[in-house]
């Protein structure tokens, strides 16, 4: 349960070290858009990977509704963290990561291998002509950490 | 990847019942609401179950980031299927339910129960105040069957 902006907490050392931990560890997360058009919320799942910098990166189809909405509107949200099978899932520390889509406008032989090291059956569609990068760059992110404390961390304190 | 709408099917019969039993078999998800203020996406994750007549069914505090969205504005998305720890994720089922969310206003033993049915340690919060059910109606719902096939259902394809 993400509490309101005024119960939140700025990070400490402990709250940034998961929230990096929670993005380096992601090979997919949740993805929140506003749809073209109607403007209405719209989630999808995406795989997940990080760009060199350690930014999160997506790797997505030009068809798809989520690639669809961020060229109309870059704003988003990833929900990172998944609970698996095991434990209370609303107890798994997780991050809400507000942030802008930025597509890369030059091909990135680098970024091709960072994906494969963590998607090796991505090899598959690499190659497809309508796929590109994409980099979820911070505004904002809600950490809650699973044990009853939640953060509001900053794009410093997620970087790197 | 959820594909763009010329791409999606209608509903047959094995769509719908995969659909209703991700529904079914919930008991979180990921939820994408419009940011008050902001405009910005927000996806956080939320507790799950099933109201009486089968529509998904969140039980939310009033301090929380995502109720406070949904109290400006009823337009949401749900994420329904979770991979959990095994397999590929992209290749796992799952729903995106777009909905409005209503919060009735009436108490209700009954909701109260079904909810306590699905998640027993809800009983250590259950009595406090803030705490409100929120029907999740459709209107429509995206359905990536995880075999290379999507589908665009109806609230009628989802009900019951």
């Amino acid at each position: 349960m993400a509490p309101a902006p005024e119960l939140l907490r700025p990070g400490d050392e402990e709250a940034r070290s998961l929230a990096k931990a929670l993005i380096s560890g992601a090979s997919f997360a949740a993805l929140a858009v506003t749809e073209a058009g109607s403007g209405l919320p719209f989630c999808s799942r995406i795989a997940l990977a990080q760009d060199a910098d350690g930014t999160a990166m997506g790797f997505v189809s030009g068809l798809a509704q989520h690639t669809q909405a961020l060229r109309a509107n870059p704003d988003c949200c990833l929900l990172i963290g998944e609970p698996g099978d095991r434990g209370d899932p609303l107890t798994h520390p997780r991050l809400s990561l507000q942030a802008r889509a930025v597509f890369p406008e030059e091909a990135s032989a680098a970024r091709l291998d960072l994906w494969l090291a963590r998607h090796p059956k991505a090899r598959i569609y690499a190659g497809l002509p309508d796929f590109r990068f994409v980099r979820f760059e911070a505004r904002v992110g809600f950490l809650n950490g699973g044990f009853g404390r939640a953060f509001r961390l900053s794009p410093a304190d997620l970087a790197g």
